[in-house]
């Protein structure tokens, strides 16, 4: 019977093993750590005592550990047995790290399917978690049953970067939101107001507020900034100048939202204070 | 019959006039720029050939004007004629300049109440539209079928600066989330990918993250960032520092993300790294 291995069984590493237990795939286990696999043992898993032995058999191999230099350190010694056989990994890299590691499975003839998880641990099996992949559309096809396991699973292309480079991007937006929503509670603290008061009025506005985004990737898709709804880079330029003002009277720091009023400054003394905010793309690309 | 008097008719308080009109209430406008009162005028508006011939009734007066120093600019040649009245200010001001104007209200026995629009002139009077207000709790009652032409109206204290300050609270979050939208749609962008396409993901994405704010303002308002669901300082660390690296790799500036970044770190470097992540408000408040 063909085991999948698991290697890895931190928080995430070992939700994914014990979905794939629950839904009664016969997995093989390791962890650096031994106790780590003792409730996955419990619960019929088979606990191996050496990556070499996790990766005797022939099945998919899943490693979900700390980052990409744990992922080298675990298999390169194991590597000579692997040809032939899919590792799917969910640690979070680099999207340069995972084409690296795509271009050492590539060498020993290891079918690269690298994943990107947008859940907590706690979210794994359930309503709301979301998988990415990208790099061996053979092996996403080939596996699809132990992935939907997890999550909604979504395959993005061939270069395996993309998963990575995709996740990364999309917490971009959520690790600035969060600090901007912080921000915007040490503002109102200053004048008494309970965060949780902030809450019930900010986080409607900013769910809301997330219907105009498919509208400024548009506006960025076409270059074009000059479209009717959009609030023109001198409007933006008030309103980001008023609120570091009013945080610096309330005795906020601005560090998070001075770079924001840059970029929009900039793109005003450069001439476009008629074009519409979202121009500010044009100020994220350093390449260009 | 008591006139509203509508002084500023600009894009927003054109919208807020024109929705007095469709509700069939009397009202008399003025403009600095005279042309920007014609339509109202057609529609049945009485067209005032001064601010003094325009305030010379006895109805609630809204402004609505560029800036705190325009309101001053055009009210205060007529202050001594305005006892008694009520000024409904609906210009964007920092808090403290809605206090100033409170104060100057109050000396020269003017009813004050400050407001905040969260919302663009084509949403007023539309679904969607929500009207912040603070500083005189009466004229906000004797006024509500008023203001609520405009929009959800919702008085939030007595303190004229309130309104003003959740406003810029809310846009605080607002204006990062964008920006970090944006910086992620630079990110897929370097690898060919279409905002529009990133779009698709990432606003369902973040708007489920909305949802976890109400736990964020629950940590800050408790100062207990132990709890069970947080993702520790260290895990976002890690997890930013990745964001960094593939954003340079991809040449993407990392302007927006690195001052989120550097408050994770600081917060580490300070001890506190197994703490939940939402601690970095405790860096916001510069004055504690
Ligand atoms: N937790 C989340 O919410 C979440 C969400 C999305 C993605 N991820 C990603 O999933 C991956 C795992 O995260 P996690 O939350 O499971 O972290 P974790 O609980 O800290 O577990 C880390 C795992 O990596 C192992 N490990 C670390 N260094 C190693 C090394 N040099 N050699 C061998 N094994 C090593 C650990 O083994 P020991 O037990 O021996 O230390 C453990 O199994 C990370 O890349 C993370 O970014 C996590
Ligand atoms: N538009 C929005 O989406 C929006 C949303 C929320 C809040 N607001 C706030 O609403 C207020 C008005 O915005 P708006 O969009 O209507 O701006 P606008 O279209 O630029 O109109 C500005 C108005 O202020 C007048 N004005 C400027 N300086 C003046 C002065 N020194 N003396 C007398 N009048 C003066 C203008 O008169 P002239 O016609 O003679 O120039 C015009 O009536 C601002 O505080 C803005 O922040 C706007």
């Amino acid at each position: 019977m063909t085991r999948t291995t698991f290697l890895g069984l931190g928080a995430m590493g070992g939700a994914l093993a014990m979905a794939a237990v629950d839904a009664d795939r016969p997995i093989v286990v390791w962890n650096r750590t031994p106790h780590r696999a003792q409730r996955l043992g419990e619960r019929g898993a088979v606990v191996a005592g050496s990556v070499e032995e996790a990766v005797a058999g022939d099945g998919v191999i899943v490693a979900c550990l700390l980052d990409h230099r744990s992922v080298r350190g675990v298999l390169d010694p194991v590597a000579a047995r692997l040809s032939g056989r899919t590792l799917v990994n969910l640690t979070t890299t680099t999207p340069n790290q995972a084409r690296d590691l795509a271009t050492w499975a590539g060498v020993h003839g290891i079918d690269y399917l690298d994943g990107a998880v947008m859940a907590v641990p706690a979210m794994i099996g359930g309503p709301g978690s979301t998988l990415l992949y990208s790099g061996s559309a053979p092996a996403f096809e080939k596996h699809r049953t132990l992935l939907e396991l997890w999550g909604e699973s979504s395959y993005l292309g061939i270069d395996a970067g993309l998963a990575s480079l995709y996740d990364l991007a999309i917490l971009s937006g959520m690790y600035t939101m969060f600090a901007g929503f912080t921000h915007g509670a040490a503002m109102v603290g200053s004048a008494g107001v309970p965060a949780t008061e902030f809450a019930t009025r900010a986080a409607p506005f900013l769910a809301a507020m997330t219907g105009s985004l498919a509208g400024t990737a548009a506006a960025i898709d076409a270059r074009n900034y000059a479209g009717e709804g959009q609030q023109s880079l001198e409007f933006t330029q008030v309103a980001l100048d008023t609120i570091v003002q009013a945080s610096i009277d309330q005795g906020v720091s601005v560090e998070v939202l001075r770079p924001v009023r840059d970029l929009v400054h900039r793109q005003v003394a450069a001439g476009h204070g008629t074009a519409g905010t979202d121009r500010i793309f044009e100020e994220m690309r350093s390449t260009r």
